[in-house]
């Protein structure tokens, strides 16, 4: 993990359904972050989150269950809260995609909490006030309400690519050298020469049709 | 919608959970998709599925079920997979970022397919061989398998922001005309003034200070 993501903690504010909760904690799992926070669940989790969260159960046994957000709160210096809607004191929330690169760069000096509300009506005007930022998911016009664990891995996914924490996919391979792939094709020449495949005079207008960069 | 996201299947092939094939229905509706296929499920699905669909109910009430994979494609003129996996066949995946925009853009001539495999072994190589492209989602190095629905949200997500599809986020707003905050700004000032709270000889040593764009 590098530094900047051992930074965030993603703090569940009074969640209701124990699979979200193992959800959460498979996202944070797979997205390369470890710090989840759980303040008053509504209801006590259980096996269910525990089968949710696969192989993020670590993430999951290590999580805190605070009585309080304040407490959940107690060694961040920068809090970000999370809503859909909008509203007075809700109008300069920013999408995570545009804030994510400003988040991360933060956490190289910072310890940030990322607050999700409960799944009925997400983060209240009170624990906002707690709240330095605020960000949005973007969504379709017609229904901007996420599952709540859908939420919180957009978060880590944004967070991870910001960092520049992912594995790498299809690793760019070193091609062969120029002079052996000359000799190859050469010696192939000779062989499609040899048994008449190819014009003696000519074998490039074979050879190198359709010859292209791999 | 607009129409190149219209022209995007999301296929899921032989799911095992009903509440995935559920939450994968509002995954869609959230971002502004429609058309869900589902391939010989392995389970039947029921009440957890419409549970976990919320208000994506009507996705997944339109949802069609297909006996096999060719049969769900046969409207299709391209074909993406998606994996979690690497290998012999499998390296040229993409990350889904970088080929969203360009999908979007095949969108607009094609009608194209994601297709993701089962919960607990993704897609082999006899389903990849109906694809013509292959997609993956980052992840950190430790932990890469996604839970289906989650992986169904990141892939509608980003092929909504690709589509320039989501809602607005915090419309800039239009700010007060010059004449008018120079009027408001001359008599707050004379009030100043009467009161005796700034200075007559140079108001502005005080009514200019701090002043900024909002």
């Amino acid at each position: 993990m590098t530094t900047s993501l051992a930074n965030f903690a993603l703090v569940l504010f009074r969640p209701i359904s124990p699979g979200n909760i193992g959800s959460a904690a498979r996202a944070l799992k797979n997205m390369g972050l470890h710090d989840l926070r759980i303040v008053a669940p509504q209801v006590p989790f259980d096996a269910r989150a525990t089968a949710m969260a696969v192989h993020g159960r670590d993430v999951l046994q290590s999580a805190v269950v605070y009585p309080d957000l304040l407490s959940a709160l107690y060694d961040r210096t920068l809090v970000v809260g999370t809503t859909a809607r909008t509203g007075l004191y809700r109008r300069e929330a920013r999408a995570v995609r545009d804030a994510a690169p400003e988040l991360v760069r933060a956490a190289a000096a910072n310890r940030i909490a990322i607050v999700f509300g409960p799944e009925d009506c997400g983060l209240t005007n009170q624990e906002l006030k707690l709240c330095q930022r605020l960000l949005t998911i973007p969504t379709a016009p017609q229904y901007p309400s996420l599952n709540l664990a859908q939420a919180v891995m957009i978060l880590s996914y944004e967070l991870m690519l910001a960092a520049g924490a992912s594995r790498d996919i299809a690793p760019a391979s070193e091609l062969a050298l120029m002079p052996e792939v000359e000799a190859m094709l050469s010696r192939i020449a000779d062989a499609l020469s040899a048994i008449g495949f190819v014009p003696e005079d000519n074998p490039d207008h074979i050879m190198r049709a359709g010859k292209k960069l791999r």
